[in-house]
C-alpha cells in the first residue's frame, strides 16, 4: 500500500487556498490510506527563515494549525498527525543526508535562491531546508507526497537523495513522488490579484470570523468589463465566480453565473449568495476549531498520540540507516 | 567546575602522537574532573570525509577507538565517555545551529577549504561539520575543549554560534574555549618528514605490536650530521632524542644524550634503549587492549552506560534549547 507524507507549514491563519488545495486533500487521503497516510506540522522547518518566524509564537502557530486541520475533519484516530520537533529521528536522519548531498544541489535551489536573496545574511539552516525535507519523508518510506508546485525540486531532491543513499549504501528507500493538488494552485486572492498567499494579504482565514470575511469581499473587485449594475457580466473573470465554485451548490453556481451574465443580479447580491455557501461550509469548522481551542489539552494530547505512532515507523528505519552507514550497534 | 568536553575521531589505529597529545590528556583531565570530563567518539563527523570512510568499517573503528582510550587508562567509572551516535541530541540540537550560523561563516572554514578542495563534489556534511561540532560541545554545556591547532577556528564558531544563539534565544550557553595541548604537536613522524600523522603514514601505533615498531625505527632517520659511528651527534635534531624525551626515564635520557654528543653509542644502541622505555610504556597498554578485545560487550556495555550517563546532561539542555527556540512542548 501506498504510504503518503505531507509537511504542514506552522504559518496559523490557514486560508481557503491551504484549505481546498491541501487540508481537504489530506482528509480524502486520510480515508483511503488511514494509518498510512502520516500529516506533520512542519515546526523544525519554520525558524530556517528568519523573515516569517518568531519564537514566541511558534508553539501557539503549530498548536492553531493543529486545531485548524483537525477541525477541517482530518481525524487524528484514522491518521498519524503529530508535529515534526517530537520526532527527534528527524533531525538524525537529515544529518546522515548531508554525507550524501552536494553542497552545489543545494545552492541550485529555486526556493533557496528566492529566499536567501531577500535576506542580508544566509542561515545555513535554508540551504539544509531540502536536507531535512527528504528526512521528513523518507524517514517514513513515503512514496507519495502532496504538495504545492513550488516543492517539485525538493521532492525531485528527496529521490535523488534516496537514489544516492541507496547506491552508496544498500536499498533501502522509495523513491517518492510528487502529487500535485492542481485546483488548488489557481485558488485567487481577495485582492484579484493573483493566487491567494499569506504574504501577500490578500487570504480568505478558514477560521477568520465570517463578518470579517465580508469585509473583505464586499470590497473585493470582481468582473472588470461590468462597470454598471446594468451591464452583463463574465463570472469566469470574477474571482466571486471562482470563489462560487468551491462554496455554493449548483443550483445557487447556476442562477449566479446566469444572473451575471444577463445583468439579473448585482456584484452585491452575488457576494451575498456566496456568503452563504462559506458559512455553510466553515461554520462547522469554526465551531469544531473553537472546541478544540477551548481544550488545548486534547490537541496536545493528539499530538503525543501522532508522535508516538510516527516514532514506531521511524524508529526502525532509522536503526536500519544507522546501521547501513555503519555506526556501532549496541 | 568547569565541564570539560573532547571528540575523538574513530579513525582506529591511534598513534603516539594521538596518545601524548591527547589520550593522555583525557586520562590526566578525567582525574581532576572527573565526570564533568566528557569524551565522545565522534562517529556521525566520519562520513563527513568520504575519502577517509567506510562504512564496512566504521562500527570497528569506533570500538577499537574505545578500547584503545580505556587500554591507555581511561576510565569509564571516573569520566563519561560514548559514542555520539548514540545520543541523537547531538543532531538535534546541530539543526537548531544551522538556523542561526550563516553559510558564508561555514565556506570561510579553513579545514572545509582543504577537504573540500580535495573532492569531486563537496557533500552538505562537510560543509556542516562545525556546526554538528559545536553542538557536541554546547549539548553539554562544556566551556573548556581540548584540541589540537587545526580546531582553533572551529572552536571560535563555537563561541560565536553560543554567544549567538544566547543573544537571540536567551541567555543559555556557554563561551568555551579551546585547550591547546602544545607538546602533542610537536611530535614528529617515524621518517623525520615534521608531524606525526597517520595520512602521512609516519606512525607509531600505540597498540602496534613492539616488532613492527622495532622495524620502523631501526631505518629511521637521526642527526644527518652524524654520517659515521665515531662522528658526534646532536640528540635535539635527532627524532630518537625526541622520542626519549617521551619514554625513556631521565638516567636513561642523559645516558643517551651524552653518548651521542660524544660518539659513545651509536644509533642502533640508542634506538634500543629507546625501545626498552616504549616497551615499558605500551606493554600494558596492550595487555589490556588485548583483554578488552576479546570481551567487545564490556566495551559495548561502557559505552551503553556513557551514552545513558551523556543523555542525562544532554536531555535537559536539549529541552531548554527546545523551549527557548519556540518548540510546543507537549
Amino acid at each position: 500500500m501506498p504510504r503518503v507524507f505531507s509537511g504542514i507549514q506552522p504559518t496559523g491563519d490557514p486560508h481557503i487556498g491551504n484549505y481546498f488545495g491541501a487540508m481537504k486533500n489530506y482528509v480524502r487521503l486520510g480515508e483511503e490510506y488511514g494509518k498510512n497516510s502520516i500529516y506533520c506540522v512542519v515546526d523544525l522547518h519554520a525558524p530556517t527563515n528568519p523573515n516569517a518566524y518568531d519564537p514566541r509564537q511558534l508553539a501557539a502557530r503549530t498548536l492553531e494549525m493543529a486545531v485548524a486541520n483537525m477541525a477541517a475533519g482530518l481525524d487524528p484516530e484514522k491518521v498519524i498527525f503529530f508535529a515534526q520537533s517530537h520526532v527527534p529521528e528527524h533531525t538524525e536522519l537529515a544529518w546522515l543526508f548531508t554525507v550524501i548531498t552536494p553542497v552545489g544541489e543545494l545552492e541550485r535551489m529555486t526556493q533557496y535562491k528566492d529566499k536567501a536573496q531577500k535576506l542580508e545574511s544566509t542561515p545555513a539552516g535554508l540551504l539544509m531546508y531540502p536536507v531535512l525535507q527528504a528526512a521528513d519523508i523518507l524517514l517514513y518510506k513515503a512514496d507519495t507526497v502532496p504538495v504545492g508546485e513550488d516543492q517539485v525540486q525538493h521532492i525531485e531532491l528527496t529521490r535523488e537523495i534516496a537514489r544516492k543513499f541507496n547506491h552508496q549504501f544498500g536499498e533501502m528507500f522509495p523513491e517518492p513522488r510528487a502529487v500535485l493538488a492542481k485546483d488548488a494552485l489557481r485558488i485567487p486572492g481577495v485582492d484579484g490579484q493573483g493566487k491567494m498567499s499569506k504574504s501577500k494579504g490578500n487570504t480568505i482565514g478558514i477560521l477568520e470570523p465570517l463578518d470579517s470575511i465580508w469585509q473583505k469581499l464586499r470590497p473585493a473587485p470582481t468582473d472588470p468589463a461590468r462597470v454598471r449594475r446594468t451591464d452583463p457580466g463574465d463570472p469566469d473573470k470574477c474571482l466571486i465566480g471562482d470563489y462560487h465554485k468551491l462554496f455554493s451548490d449548483l443550483p445557487t453556481i447556476e442562477t449566479v453565473y446566469e444572473g451575471c451574465r444577463t445583468a439579473g443580479i448585482g456584484c452585491v447580491d452575488c457576494k451575498k449568495m456566496l456568503m452563504v455557501g462559506i458559512t455553510r461550509e466553515l461554520t462547522p469548522i469554526q465551531e469544531r476549531a473553537a472546541e478544540l481551542r477551548a481544550d488545548p489539552v486534547r490537541v496536545r494530547d493528539v499530538l503525543a498520540q501522532g508522535a508516538k505512532e510516527a516514532r514506531q515507523i521511524a524508529a526502525p528505519v532509522m536503526e536500519e540507516a544507522r546501521e547501513k552507514v555503519g555506526f556501532l550497534k549496541l
